[in-house]
């Protein structure tokens, strides 16, 4: 297997960065590709740097590195760019066109795309983790009245950090609730749930992948057996169907993209 | 201010598409963008609604909208492609120079890039999360020993936001502990967190925006007061610098900026 050192450069966190090279790579299953990240590299000296272990990896494996760039500073730029890599810059390939098109020149600046906006973001931020924090796993559900979504689903299908990160990500309120053993002997909604109906979101998951998960943590235990988990699985999901309660499977989703189906699905307001 | 409407066009959840498309368009500070997210276009009937949109706007408003889009499917970005837009293509603009660069054709499949990888992934990621959560605010100090990093700082300051970033992003155990106001009586650490000095890391804020975020939940309140929140942030950063604890300052700085600087500056790995 062809195995490929990566880079991914960056003046500030390179989180965007990152993102758009594990899209870029995920398009080759064939290569190995060992990425590293370097965030933070806003000054000359740390890009001399940078450079010189390109340089010297280039020279040692016989094979250019790839370097996906996001660099506002142009002499920062311009240093790098001149290393023995294959160069991927995702900052002034589109900045170029998108001056063009505005008829208008950048600010050059450093990117705050993730930066601190106003205190009104920060603090709806903020109520968001905390109200998530509060409502985690059934609890105080008097609060549902201020929730955007109450997730519901069998224990471990993923609702935690769903809702931590619907409240990080958007700031949306996401409270969730776990439908234990007794909840799912009937499709009737529990208690708790009823008044809020219009906010539930289900989740689902494949019964072998959750008894896995659970197995991991709770071995031996009844609640970790194959029938309780088909059973429960199977019950959840009647209940959604009963109530016209949308939901989701989560097996083969991460956090992120579960996150985003939810929102996007219950058309939900981001708050950020 | 001249006004420009903006898609984001992805036939996955568009996080990516939507990280760079902010990071560009903050370069461009004089115009007014209007920004929406359109995830999940993954069939031609989505597409062809979406160029409809596209085409009544761009009509309307006789000027053409900017579309940034990860589209993997061909036949689907042909489409939106066709449409009457500025068309950035995040995707198709760095995979031809890959496959040269690779000699090798691309999967062309959707991107797994925030797919589930294995079990082992998840569940590292699941542990991480229910350690910030049960570690929360100087909760179950007898689990330092298995964290990562302990965030400290004066309340309010932005630690809980910080740790499940930390957990659900990179995976790390992150726990919080909270200076309370007979903690920063001396410089001398707290007993809780004595032990685990190599794992400090400090959060401070410039006192007067502490004041703001306590005023919003507890006005009136003698912990909001100005002078609470100078002796405060003064005391946590001289117990820093007396022990050597790093530190960094959260005003001007987001979750994620926060998150990524602790993970660098702490030489942090990353489990996911």
């Amino acid at each position: 297997m062809q195995t490929r050192t990566t880079y991914v450069i960056s003046d500030r966190t390179g989180l965007t960065a990152e993102a758009l090279c594990h899209s870029l790579l995920s398009q080759f299953p064939n290569v190995q590709f060992d990425i590293e990240n370097l965030p933070f590299i806003d000054t000359i000296e740390k890009a001399q740097d940078v450079v010189k272990s390109l340089n010297k990896l280039a020279e040692k494996t016989n094979e250019k590195p790839l370097v996906f760039a996001t660099l506002v500073n142009d002499e920062v730029r311009k240093i790098i760019r001149d290393g023995n890599a294959v160069f991927f810059d995702l900052f002034d390939t589109f900045i170029d066109p998108l001056e063009k098109e505005l008829n208008l020149e950048s600010s050059h600046s450093v990117g705050r795309s993730h930066g601190v906006h106003d205190l009104a973001q920060y603090s709806a931020r903020m109520s968001a983790v905390n109200f998530a924090m509060t409502t985690d796993d059934g609890m105080e559900t008097d609060h549902y009245a201020r929730a955007d979504v109450v997730v519901i689903g069998a224990s471990r299908a993923g609702k935690t950090p769903t809702c931590l990160y619907l409240s990080l990500q958007f700031g949306v309120f996401a409270a969730n609730y776990p439908l234990t053993a007794p909840d799912l002997e009937s499709t009737e909604l529990p208690k708790a749930l009823a008044p809020h109906k219009d906010k539930l979101f289900g989740l689902t998951i494949d019964p072998y992948r959750l008894q896995q998960i659970r197995k991991e943590r709770f071995a031996g235990d009844s609640y970790a057996s194959p029938d309780a988990c088909q059973f429960e699985v199977a019950q959840a999901e009647a209940m959604y169907r009963a109530n016209n309660v949308p939901y989701v499977n989560t097996t083969k989703k991460s956090v992120e993209e579960i996150g985003a189906y939810i929102l996007h699905k219950a058309s939900l307001r981001r708050k950020i």
